[in-house]
Order: structure tokens, then C-alpha cells, then sequence
């Protein structure tokens, strides 16, 4: 017994034990062979490395971590669909590890993504659909389901999404967006999933990661996509790789008062990415800094975290059929770093959408990160980012639509947010939207009046760019940020939970006021997906007059007038202004009423107060 | 006697009558030989033309007004200092016009023009001195001078102006930006000369062109410089050319509901410049559309119009000795017309500046308007505008200076401005300004607290930039544009008419707190005078702490420390944080106090409340 002790213990000591292989497989014919391997282990890299069938090893990166061996092989010269690692002790293997290399599916290179032909309905995946109870709370992560704190993990997962596909599907949102999946094990607010600990793993909490494949495929099927929300500026401080880090400069780590190294929170001033008067203490700590205490910050510099987040980003694109990617707080990162990041998925994937998350309010520099942007370009600079935010629009919306009209008050500001589109490199590629899961819920700031909620949809539904809404809103609902924080505008959705007291998914049970909401979005979404007119059109607009904006959509082959009447009075619009629009035009089916009315600049037209026509002319 | 009389009258009626020649006169050595001569008279047209000594005309251009004719010569192909306009019927000569062409000065298309290395002054001639009351009222011209209304003539002129250059060249300044001189011959409120009457002529109440040239010539004696406010928008109402209209489309004239063609006020929505989403209407009523009912707007699309604002600014740089152009209501312009107009000035004077006036607050709509701006690259334009003024930082610091500090909020304001300069393709050419003859008075917006001036100007005399000042803020001058409109603002200077119960210009006269004003310009803006690394220094600034702001302006041989602290306390300011630009540093000479004081980034330094330190570093 003593013996066969010794010879256990001796084994942990001497033998290598791979603890972990990042990524875990990989596939045959990626446009760039080259394929960098994280083997993790108890002092790994004082091991010999041989592969078999007398592959040849590129390179192997050792770092001031012995528990860390990188391992760069061309996968062009691996003709087998695996192929085993072997970590050696003079000839002996004393572990061992069989690569898959998988092979592709047919045309995934050419794959479609994201455009302005799409609606994207955002989803935090804890909040929309319990659609398996059995997996709430998990042995091996930390915080386990409770559905009475606000901010606790509430059960919500992928099989309730897949259970409600057919909603979706039927509302006319053609890609969803879920904040992050990924295994988020911090001890609290785990729910928002933004401090991910496993990169290559979904959250138990949600499901697994054949699941996370499945609801892509359902969605497939249906004609729609998924697409992740993508996190290269920080990872979730319980991360297994930020405890034991392969490098120290892995993440951004700054020295404290008594001479630690760690935490310090960025001050949050990207502009310090252009500012050419910026100072490098500043600027070090709006980018380096950490964008929370849970969430250390990433140092895409380093070679290694850059590939790390580049293959991960690919194999999750690959592995579950990713329709596009969203990227958290993309201006915090280093900007050369994301630059090629951007390019080798692009490159992998040509048609691939990438939509980065600049908050940013001038349109100048929201543009600054669009691939190709003229403004970036002063500096020498392209993102290879294809597609950014609205931020301007999103900002401006609500007081737009709540002041009276003045000369910067009003909807003048809606107008003037389109008045600088030629600052966008490709205008079709912006996401538009009036809310998200970080922002107060629209239907909050004026208080479930549906008709600024049919304004506000009308407007992101017909101008350029690619609308995105967000769970919930198409029932109405509301919670205040400002009095109860994000836990308020991130409430579980009615009937996503077995015994929930209402069921707003379906329509026999939605409330009155739920169905207005609903029937509205559907109708609207669903006429729009046909309509290149909307999803590619050029735009011509008037400026507002007595809180009217009027603009055109137009083609070659068609033409859509839209006009929102923020008015409390019915207005009785003079259509001779618009006459350089209206050449040719007799008259206009109301998309909503489906009517057809007399439309010509002899015209006169009564628009009721506070509503909105889209008038599809002809 | 009846013989007599039918003789005169048949002689009114037969002959031609040169009634004006514009220019009248012209330079040999242009490097633009090309010269348009409109020639006005009863029917001019309509007689043929011969010049003297077989001089060839390049052009003759008749309008549909048979009272204009433009005869277009090649100067270089005339040898003599004068020639012969003659009109003629069959052989006879019946009206002649003896055209001189002057010598040019020496050096005069090499001149020097403004530049950060100056300051420049505004002034208001009719508000500043009346040096010669004799020329107050003019029988020709309609407002007679009376000083009890606010918006009458008050007599300033050109005299009173020459008289108090020694007061202006001690107080530091270098350059005077006089609003327009030229006769305004409106009815009311003429005084503040946007509606011009006649683009040849010094108003008769301000002097005459000779004046005008001995105020450039008594600058130049002193260093300093004379800048003409010029307006290539709009003229006068009552200008005899647009009493008579060469070309109908000489102006921009709208139908009116009764079919009349005239009037239309613009909306004054110039960013329909660059917004490719406009409706033409939109834009057309933006930029064709009056300023004001006794201001018809030019078409610079008209060639003829555009020849004569391009001949008539080069001829009044050339005769008096300009040092620069001020552009009022530049984006109001045909903007493809003005590019030709800044060319044709900038071709002739290679080192010439002008200044447009581009009222917007998003520095990337002002750096649209300046030279090689890469933002409006992008609608292939380019305006050769050399310099543009920064509204944005005009716009921003009084509320920076009032509000408490917020994310954006307070003197992050400040920071954020700066933090934009590189959309600008000549950050050092653009003119920063806390006040000018069109907005409220600074020293109102802060009931005359000396402190909030020491801020405002440090500010603009430390940054990059041209800095403008606007005449009386050095002695602290009020009164309220909201509350009395333009004429609160456009008081007259203290001391400048015989009679004044109290004389500003003089040190002995001013009172305590005017002194006080007085002394902290002339002390900072003397020191300005020969600071290169002002003039042309790179800047880096902090992002501000508790409300103080820290920026360096440093080039290889100086380096200038700037601090401004805006809190009601003192501040404790830890130097370490500036470390990257202490580097070599230990002391510091304040310019104000000109003591010299430790500093290091191992050091503090106290910063009284409200007030600011400029330290030459060494």
C-alpha cells in the first residue's frame, strides 16, 4: 500500500498532467493553416514536446509560467483528422493529448452574416426563457439560481430561447444577439456573463455547448443567425488562466499605494484612442485600466492573448455557426491589436459582420472605428471593425422626441444625426437602436406611451443601418434604471418561466396593452424584410416643421415616404415641399393600414398627432 | 437758350455716361494678369469699345441690363501706368475712362499675414474712438450720427482708431480685425456694416480709403497688422448695383406667395453642406436664403459675381496693405465658388491668411472649412480656406468654467475641445476666442468676477491657435446681449469721444478694476509676443482632477507648464502625475509674478483658488 502511495505521488510529481488544451480541437483548411496550441499543466513546459506522424512542431513558446507551453503547428501539413501531442521524459510519453482536426462544413468560409436586410433582437440569455430547470444551478459553479434577486442568476437559458424561436421567427427579428454565454463563475451578478472564466465553454447555467450549436442551427433553419457578443478587453478575474497567469503582462496590472500590482479602474475616457494631446498616464489608464474589479484587463499586445482571442473568436465562429459577432466595449482595447484581430476574421470569413461597441456621441468619432473610415484614416488607422453603433441617434432620440422644437432642441436633433452620415464610411452597416441592456428601456422614459414607442420603431425600421431592439420592448416593457439599477431594465420575460402569471410570448394571453406593442413590431418587422428599398435605399430628408420629420427611402424601383408627426395636434402636411421626391408619384399604401391614399405635391395630407405613416409610393 | 437745352438733352440721351468703374483702378505684376473691369452707365452696352494704344480686349461680357458691360484685359500685355476706355458711336469717342495701373510695393505678393505668432483685436470702428467728429454725419450717406440710440451711428472712425495704436500695440495685441469699414448706407442700424453699400469705399463716417491705408501703414510701423472683415454672402439692400441689377441672378430670389420674386430668410442651417441625405429645398433656402431682410444674398455661382468678390478683396489687400481676411458667414456661401475665391487670393499672396467664420459647435463640421481638411476629403472638397475659428471651445468654456464637474460636465469640457484636434489639418491656424462683436460679453456671463477672465484668457493666450480678443474685455467691459440685444455688446470703449465722463485708454483714468483687467492682458499678452513654443509648440495635456486642468506646450528648446484651477479651494497639486513632461525639470519662472518656484514631479504645488499659473520650465 506505502508503495503503491509513493508511486501515485511520484507520478504527480514527475509526470506532466494536461490539465487543459486551448483550443481543443480545431478543423482542416482554414485559410490560414496556422493553429497556436495552450497546453496547461503543472510545469508543462519543462517537458519535450513530440507530435506524431512526425508533424512538425513551427514553434514552442515557453513563458515565465512553467505550467504553459504554446504550440504552433501548420495544420496544412496535418493530413489525418488527428493527431496526438506527446509530452516526453527522455523517449518516454509521459502524457499525451489527440488533436482533432475536424473538417469544415461545406461553404463555411462564404458564410453570410448580419446586414442592414436584418433585424437583431437582443437577449440576456438569464432573463428570457427557463426552458430547462435541471440545469439552474450547477455543482461546480459558484452562484446558484434565485429568481428572487434582482441580480441573481435567474434560470433563464438556451433551451428557452430554442423553445421560442417560432415567437421570434413570427415577430420578424432575423438574428439574435445574446449578451455572453460563455461560463461566467464570479461569486455574483454572475447573470450578465461579461466576466467570463471559460472562453471555450458555455455556462452550465444555460446549457451546454451542443446546445449553444443547436440554437444556431434552429435559427438556421428559420432563416435567421446568431450572433455572440464578443469580449476581448477583459475576462472575469476567477478566469482559471487570470489565477495562474501564463504571463504577468497578460493582463494590465498596476502598482498600488503600497507597492502591489493589480486593480485600477479605467477612467473610461477612450477619446484618449485619437486625442493627439493626450498624456500616456491618462491614456495608459482609460485603456489598462479595468473596466470593473471583477474584470482584469486584457493585454491584446502580448502576442499570446491576441492569438488566443483571435483563435477563440474563430472556433466559436466556426464551431457553432456564428452568424456575426458583437464586441463589448471596443474602444477600451488596444486599437492595433483589435485592427488585426478584425482582419484574420475577416479573412477567415470575408462576408463576416463584426459590430463593435464604440459609445461614443460624435458621429465623428463613432467612425473613427468603421473599417475604411475616412476620419481614422488621419491617424493613419483602420479598425477593419465592418460595423459600429448608432450612439449618436440612441442618444439624441429621447429628448428629441420629448423637447419642444428649437434651434438645437427637438426633432431638429434627429435630423442633424442624419445630416452627418457622410462621416460614415459605409453608413448601411451601422446598428441602429433606441436601447439596449446597459441603457434605460425606452417604453421607461415615456412611461408606455405606445405612440413614442411606434415613433421611435418606425424610425429604426426605416432609416439606414441595421435595427436592433431589445427583449421585451415589443410587450412594453419598462423598469427604471435610474431607480433600481440594471437589474430593472433586465427583468425576466412574462411566461419564460413555468408558472409565471402571465404568458406574453402568447398572444391569447398577452395583455391589451401587450398585443398593441406586439402587433405593432410584428406587422412593422415583417413588412421590412423584403424591402430592399429600406435595407439599401438612399435616404433624402426634410427638416422638421411643427415637429414633423419627413424622409424618402428610394431606388431605382422604389420608393418609400416615411413622416412622424411628433405633434399633439394632426398635422396637414403640404406636399408640395417635398415635390423633388414626389416626381411622378400619384399615390401611397400606408404599410401599417395597408390603405392607399392620394400621394402628389398637390396634395395635402393629414397625419394624426403624435403617429407616424410609411407611405410605400408608387 | 432752347437750342442749348435740347443740345444738354440730347446729349443725356445719345451719350454714353460712365457713372462707375470697378475696380478703379488696378496693379501691374499681377501674377493673375487676367483683369475684369465692370463699367456702369445708362445703356453702356450698347456702345462699342476701343481701347487706347491698341490694346486688345480679351472679353467683352454683356449682361441683360444694358447699363453693365465687363471688359476683360491682360494687364501684362499693357505697358504704360494708364489706358484709354473709350466708348464709342461710329468714330466719335463719346464717354472715355482713363484706367491706371499702379506699381505694386515691393514684396507685396511675398507679405506676411497673420498667424499664431499674433493676437488679434476686435473692434467695432463706429464703438471705438471718434477721432475726427467732423465726419460723424455725411450729407450722401442717410443715418446721421446719434449717439443716445443704441443702435445708431455713434462716430468711431478710423481716426480714433490710429489715435490709440500706441494704447494697442502696449496692450500687447498685434492685429486688428475691424468689423466691415465699407460704406453701409442702410437706413438703420448701419453702424455694424454687414449690409454694404458700396465694396470700394470707406464709409464716409469712419474716413476715406486714404485713412484706411494710414491705419494699415501706422500698424506696420509698429509690427502689427491691419485685418479686413469681408463679406462675400450678402451685400446691402440700398447698394447701387443691386438697385440695378446687372444679372438677374446676381442675388438669390424667391417667389413669395403673390409671385413677386425677392426676399426669403435662410434657416441658417449651413451642416446642409455636407449632408448628403438633404433635400435640395432644404439647402437651397440654407444658403440662398437672405441673413436678413436688408441683406440680398449673392450667387458666387454667377461668374461675374464671383470675379468681382475675388478683384475687390485682392484689390483691397493690395491698396491698403491688408494682413489678413476675415470671412463673415462663411458656410452660407456657394462653397465650390468660395474654394475658387480663397485659391485666387492665396495664389496671388502665397503666404496670405483668411479666416472663415464657420459657426458650428462639432469640430469635425468647423475642420470641413479649412484647407486640406481630411474631412471634407471625403466630398472631395477642399475650400483653401487657411484658417477657421474654434466655436467649439468658444461654445464650451463658459459653461466648463460655471458647471460643477460631471463625465460631461465642467472643465472636462475644456479637455474634451483639445481632445479633438486632430480632425484639424492646421491645428496652429485656427482662432480661439471666448467672445466676439456677435455673442454675449464673457465679462457678463461672469458679472465682471476678474477671476473667470484670468482662466479665459490664460486659456486662449497658452493654447495652440491664433487668440482673438474683442475690444473692452481688457478693461472688463459688460453689458447684456440677452437683455438689450446686439447693442449691449457693441458699447462704446470708455475715453474714446471728447467728453467722456471717464477715459479707459488712459492708466491714470481707468479705475481699480479696470486697471486690474488691463494689466493681467497687457503682462500675459506681451509675453506671448516672443514665445515660439506658444506660437508653435506641441501640446499635451492632463485630464483634469477636481477641477484643475494641466497642459505643457513644449517644442526641443522650451517647455511651458499650464494650470488652471477652477475650484473655490486652493489645490495641493501632486506633481508626479506629470512625470512624462517633468522630465529634466526643476524649476519653474511664473510668467505672471515672474518668481521662480520649485518644479519636479517628486514635488507639490499650490494653486490659489480660481486662478491659474503659467510656468517657463527649466
Amino acid at each position: 500500500m506505502k508503495k503503491i502511495l509513493f508511486f501515485l505521488l511520484f507520478s504527480v510529481l514527475s509526470f506532466a498532467q494536461i490539465q487543459k488544451v486551448e483550443p481543443a480541437f480545431w478543423w482542416h483548411g482554414m485559410k490560414n493553416p496556422e493553429l497556436q496550441i495552450l497546453v496547461y499543466g503543472k510545469n508543462i513546459s519543462t517537458y519535450p514536446i513530440e507530435l506524431s506522424d512526425h508533424i512538425k512542431i513551427k514553434e514552442v513558446t515557453k513563458t515565465e509560467n512553467p505550467n504553459y507551453v504554446f504550440i504552433t503547428v501548420n495544420t496544412d501539413e496535418i493530413k489525418n483528422s488527428s493527431f496526438k501531442i506527446n509530452f516526453k521524459k527522455g523517449k518516454k510519453t509521459v502524457d499525451s493529448y489527440t488533436y482533432e482536426l475536424k473538417n469544415r462544413k461545406p461553404g463555411s468560409a462564404e458564410r453570410n452574416s448580419f446586414s442592414s436586410k436584418d433585424v437583431m433582437y437582443l437577449i440576456m440569455p438569464d432573463r428570457f426563457a427557463n426552458g430547462d430547470p435541471s440545469n439552474d444551478s450547477q455543482p461546480n459553479l459558484i452562484e446558484k439560481a434565485n429568481r428572487s434577486l434582482p441580480s441573481g442568476r435567474h434560470g433563464g437559458d438556451l433551451r428557452g430561447i430554442i423553445n421560442h424561436l417560432d415567437y421570434l421567427q413570427n415577430l420578424g427579428v432575423t438574428a439574435l444577439w445574446l449578451t455572453p454565454a460563455n461560463e461566467d463563475n464570479e461569486k455574483q451578478t454572475s447573470y450578465h456573463g461579461y466576466a467570463q472564466t471559460d472562453l471555450y465553454k458555455i455556462d452550465g447555467r444555460y446549457g451546454t455547448n451542443a446546445e449553444y450549436l443547436e440554437l444556431s442551427r434552429e435559427l438556421q433553419k428559420r432563416g435567421m443567425m446568431l450572433i455572440q457578443d464578443y469580449v476581448t478587453n477583459h475576462w472575469g478575474i476567477s478566469h482559471w488562466l487570470i489565477q495562474d497567469l501564463p504571463t504577468k503582462d497578460w493582463i494590465h496590472q498596476f502598482k498600488d499605494g503600497e507597492g502591489k500590482y493589480g486593480f485600477k479602474r479605467s477612467n473610461y475616457r477612450t477619446t484618449s484612442q485619437f486625442d493627439t494631446n493626450v498624456a500616456q498616464i491618462d491614456k495608459d489608464i482609460a485603456l489598462n485600466g479595468w473596466f470593473d474589479t471583477t474584470m482584469p484587463d486584457l493585454n491584446q499586445k502580448n502576442p499570446l492573448v491576441l492569438k488566443y482571442l483571435t483563435q477563440n473568436a474563430i472556433w466559436w465562429i466556426e464551431y457553432a455557426e456564428l452568424g456575426g459577432l458583437r464586441v463589448d466595449t471596443y474602444p477600451y482595447n488596444d486599437k492595433t491589436a483589435m485592427a488585426k484581430w478584425a482582419k484574420a476574421i475577416t479573412d477567415e470569413y470575408p462576408k463576416f459582420n463584426i459590430v463593435g461597441e464604440a459609445w461614443m456621441y460624435n458621429p465623428a468619432h463613432v467612425s473613427f472605428w468603421q473599417k475604411d473610415s475616412r476620419i481614422a484614416e488621419i491617424e493613419n488607422y483602420n479598425s477593419n471593425l465592418p460595423s459600429v453603433m448608432d450612439f449618436t441617434l440612441f442618444s439624441d432620440l429621447p429628448s428629441a422626441l420629448k423637447e419642444e422644437d428649437g434651434w438645437d432642441k427637438g426633432m431638429i436633433k434627429i435630423y442633424n444625426s442624419f445630416g452627418n452620415d457622410f462621416l460614415y464610411p459605409d453608413i448601411n452597416n451601422i446598428l441602429v437602436f433606441f436601447e439596449n441592456h446597459d441603457t434605460e428601456r425606452f417604453n421607461e422614459i415615456f412611461k408606455g406611451d405606445i405612440r413614442y414607442y411606434k415613433m421611435a420603431l418606425t424610425l429604426m425600421s426605416t432609416v439606414r443601418g441595421i435595427p436592433q431592439i431589445y427583449y421585451g420592448s415589443e410587450i412594453g416593457m419598462r423598469g427604471d434604471k435610474n431607480n433600481g439599477g440594471d437589474a430593472e431594465i433586465r427583468k425576466d420575460f412574462p411566461g419564460g418561466w413555468k408558472g409565471d402569471s402571465q404568458n406574453a410570448f402568447n398572444a391569447k394571453t398577452q395583455t391589451p396593452e401587450q398585443k398593441e406593442f406586439h402587433g405593432f413590431t410584428q406587422k412593422l418587422l415583417n413588412w421590412r424584410k423584403g424591402k430592399d428599398v429600406i435595407h439599401s435605399g438612399k435616404t433624402k430628408h426634410y427638416m422638421p416643421i411643427d415637429k414633423v420629420y419627413v424622409y424618402f427611402r428610394y431606388n431605382d424601383h422604389e420608393k418609400v415616404m416615411v413622416i412622424i408627426n411628433n405633434n399633439e395636434k394632426e398635422q396637414n402636411l403640404n406636399l408640395s415641399r417635398f415635390a423633388e421626391s414626389l416626381d411622378g408619384i400619384s399615390k401611397g399604401k400606408e404599410v401599417l393600414s395597408e390603405k392607399e391614399i392620394p400621394v402628389d405635391s398637390q396634395n395635402k395630407l393629414t397625419v394624426p398627432p403624435k403617429s407616424t405613416l410609411i407611405l410605400e409610393l408608387k
